[in-house]
């Protein structure tokens, strides 16, 4: 047999993308964790230097462009706000005690408090306090971005220990003009049209919904530079919301190039997996990512888009109608950690990120390769075994199984369906169709149909 | 926040329509049942004095234009037939006792009976007398319009007494050349365009079968005068098949303006309900009405057209087509009562009425405020919080249905989606939706895309 | 009543197709398994005596253009092979005694075994010998067309009984330059649009899979000359797989006439019915099967097409893409008896041979039947009772469904929808609404809308 045929000269062959062999890596859920857990510890915002703390360790490990945007830029309908930072804050009673620390949890103190420094009753203070009875050891995760006020978070079993005393309320922060922080790394394929992946880097000390996600492409970008792509590959570390229309509002000219894309995020938990649909429904990014999660989880749930979620709400805009869905493990706001101090590294697992990883790559390997071809031999089916095609492969029920992945490939190449149409048709999975259209290409029997 | 945009200056508007106001009518069961009671006597046939005397109460209320179409006229592949009247009728028996009395119930005559008056023995009446043997306690109601003939109904209780004797046969009808009559009645709305709506008036002292649909008509003709409608209605009193075939052959040329319609029948018993499409099956109306009942009654039932039933059979004929349904409680011959004395005034209620008039209202106020917008925003969501639309509707539940609701209008509003596609494609009630336009368009945030 | 209406001159009506009359033919179930009873004997291959055994039975009841192709002619990709013929085989024991012998079952022999003779000890003839061990009272069939070897089938209990000695083993064949042989014969209708059958004709001593298909295509062709047909038939009687080949290979220019077929096989056995769609998924052939089927059959499978099966995998190859499918009954390889000396005389029955001609007439009738009318009265419904359509047909039951279909047809007859679509909309037999078509047309209600 010859050698896999190139696509266009192209790294990526029908039979072989770069993509499939990262699979395989040896000890990468381990290594996703321990960016986690490095970047965990950060009091991240929309803005401030929690944000810049974690590009810079990202930074470390694939070439980021960050960029920084003044407070008070307009951003489509949006402006970018002042930036926010904190050193410290506590809550101390009359003998000192620091009864809620934001040195032992940044989510003790609601994102983007304005500074505080005050003697209060219990009865003043308490509108500003916020626990969850229902979780009694759980610390709420609270934000007031656009609504100038402060507050802390605690858990219910603190709450109930206050008595109803004099307390010194403590927030030492800044809101004042800054700059809005995100980062982006492109990674040049073969061809000039992009894959956009999208995490959000705004939440504070939370493992599973923001930290997986930042994990997650920062190892992408970091292997995808070492293997062959055709696609280029747009990474995008952003605040949540604001970031994703600031990203939009200054690359409108590039946004065509973006052909497919996913967000990230909630990719480190046992649960799901979970996918939410671009607004299109039927992008090739929506049926890949079908495609993948149904062979392999039984369990998946693949979802109509809504317009409430992460920002895919912003590029799903109708003005964008971007093909980018979300990925996520368990589904945000569906498990009891969510926005709470129980997503913590505790809840999260090597071999959970590792899963995940695995999907994103066999996701992304189906984007690769799905192409049409067209049956070089399209009048009665070709003779198989004159090419040694009927034992090519190891295996009895592989044989079986190649054998009528053959003649999947060969009956539906007719230059209108995809290697993915067929593999959808033939319910066989898409590298078992790729494979067999591979091997049919490699021996003369199939060739590629250029796309348009 | 502003007033309430209106569209083109109508009185109508994305959060408001007239009929919305009319579902809260007090005591409007207790008024359709009053109506009812008031027609139920008379014993209407598909022509005669029985429609007159039904069309005169309706026109109390209502400015009908009733129309007399003589005996012989063509209309289309039919002619209208001879004008039945009757004024009484009777079986006695040997002592002149009146067995069968006409007196008590019109249904004991076959409808459209020849006059007779004759003495039989029971052998020679047997084969002009039906009954119901399952259902011993009712009178069947029968019609024998296009063949001359004659007969009586009666319980089977009551032909089980009658002995083999000799029987004085009366009925003292008339069936002689005539008109047929009918009525309709316009109410100009803003628009030239029309909603039909349309009740059958050929059934004798049967309550819901036929006066809960006239009932329902009068008291919206009587109330959509004093409120903003868009479309102009249409209404039409008429007797079935031969009526409504009448209607079209005579207004051939108005035809096209019927944008939307019902037939309405059986709407006063509680079962159901029920909702035959139009031929179309995707009409406008078909889905309006999906929506509608879906929403508010689990177990309503919508099926696909059929061509038999009542009058859509002719405004459905292939001809015409015109997107018009059938709205029921019980379907048509699926309630024992149906076609029987059982059909009488204890088997409706105020309440199912006033339900079903709720139904239409809704019904129609969809059919009036669906439209498509555009967001005028499309490029990332627009910052609601920055325009108090954070918390402009109150109670937390809502709250959050709210965001969600607006959320869905600013992202399906590309000019192609109307409210009730936002509706069907969040499961949110119109309604929701609806004013959640209206709340964005009075921000400025949406614009209303004129109809083509 | 005037006569029935005759499309075009036809002797094919909407109320009458001469297929229909055949369905009723006394005996046929028995004449069919007489054919096979007789064909059961010969060693039928993909080339050889055999074959031409037993298209000269079936060449004594229809004329048949029979068709030699020379080994070495190219055939698209495919070669035609060298000719196969067999005259004895056997596998002697010491004492001369045949242990396994050709006589009693040419399945015994490895179809295209080359010639063989020669003392060979057990251990070396062990890989030459095939049986089930889950059968053990069963002979595989087993074949090697296109890899010169030999073998034989035996039943796993025969192998058993085999001692460890040494076997005269003896296979009179000849593998030499000759011919392949098929036969097709056409049935001229009154256009030249064709409908193909197709049945395999290279299976040895197999009741079900082979000769039911030959025996109905024989009955088929027998009759069809007799009644009236629209379209012209094309039988094929071929080889599997190469012989469509061959056929498609010297008929590229008839291929476009074929406007539907069916590939017939497994016919004769109890279960099914089983149809597999052709490639396109949608034609009329696929819509005619699954409505007879379905109707008559709760238990029937409609499949989707894949490319693995009979000779269908050749006619819808992408380059030919012809509207055929596959009708069986019980589906190939999923009876136990599948391709074992299971299948024989006692595994099928007259009584499920006569089934499967009914299903096949009925099909043919649907697709000769199938055509698009205008209601030439589309405003309203027509007047039915002046013209005596209201008891037409006798038995009441069957009389509200007169009513209904000549209703349905009515409505549906806007010249854009078939009998089938109309069948299909009101889930009423396709005869059914065949026959109120035709009293409708009779009665100058409907104009057949000419075929474009």
């Amino acid at each position: 047999m010859s050698a896999p045929s190139k696509v266009d000269g192209s790294t990526v062959s029908a039979t072989h993308s770069g993509l499939l062999d990262l699979r395989s890596c040896p000890g990468a859920g381990d290594e996703l964790y321990e960016i986690i857990e490095r970047l965990f510890p950060f009091c991240r915002s929309i803005t401030g230097n929690g944000v810049r703390q974690t590009l810079a360790v990202v930074g470390e490990r694939i070439p980021l462009q960050i960029r920084e945007i003044p407070t008070g830029t307009a951003v489509f309908d949006w402006t970018i706000p002042k930036e926010w930072n904190i050193r410290d804050a506590s809550i101390k009673d009359e003998s000192g005690h620091r009864v809620v620390d934001f040195r032992s949890s940044n989510l003790h103190v609601v994102n983007y408090s304005v500074p505080v420094r005050r003697r209060m009753t219990m009865d003043q203070l308490r509108p500003h306090l916020h626990s969850l009875p229902d979780r009694p050891d759980w610390i709420p995760y609270r934000t007031s971005y656009y609504n100038e006020s402060w507050g802390f978070c605690l858990t219910h079993k603190q709450l109930e220990s206050m008595r109803d005393a004099e307390y010194e309320v403590y927030i030492d922060s800044t809101l004042e003009p800054g700059a809005l922080t995100y980062a982006e790394c492109l990674l040049p394929g073969e061809i000039d049209e992009e894959i956009l992946l999208s995490a959000h880097v705004c939440h504070p000390s939370l493992a599973n919904d923001n930290l997986s996600g930042i994990a997650l492409l920062t190892w992408l970008g970091e292997r995808l530079k070492a293997v062959g792509h055709r696609y280029s590959y747009r990474l995008i570390f952003a605040p949540g919301t604001i970031g994703s229309i600031t990203w939009l509002a200054r690359n409108e000219d590039k946004v065509h190039r973006i052909r497919h894309g996913l967000v990230l995020a909630c990719l480190g938990d046992q649960g799901g997996p979970t996918y939410k649909c671009s607004r299109r429904g039927d992008a090739l990014v929506d049926r890949a990512v079908s495609h993948v999660l149904t062979h392999r989880f039984p369990q998946a749930s693949i979802r109509r888009f809504s317009p409430y979620g992460y920002d895919e709400r912003q590029y799903c805009s109708p003005g964008f109608n971007l093909p980018v869905g979300l990925l996520e493990r368990s589904a945000y706001g569906e498990f009891p950690e969510y926005h709470t101090s129980g997503d913590d590294l505790s809840f999260i697992t090597p071999d959970a990120l590792s899963e995940s990883l695995e999907m994103v790559l066999s996701i992304l390997d189906v984007i690769e390769r799905d192409q049409c071809y067209r049956n070089l031999n399209p009048r009665c089916e070709p003779q198989l075994g004159k090419r040694g095609l009927y034992d090519v492969i190891g295996g009895e029920n592989n044989q079986a199984n190649f054998q009528l992945g053959m003649l999947w490939v060969l009956n539906q190449s007719d230059g209108a369906h995809s290697l993915l149409d067929i593999a959808e048709l033939s319910s066989m999975p898409f590298e078992q169709i790729a494979t067999c259209a591979g091997l049919l290409a490699d021996h003369g029997l199939l060739a590629r149909v250029p796309s348009q």
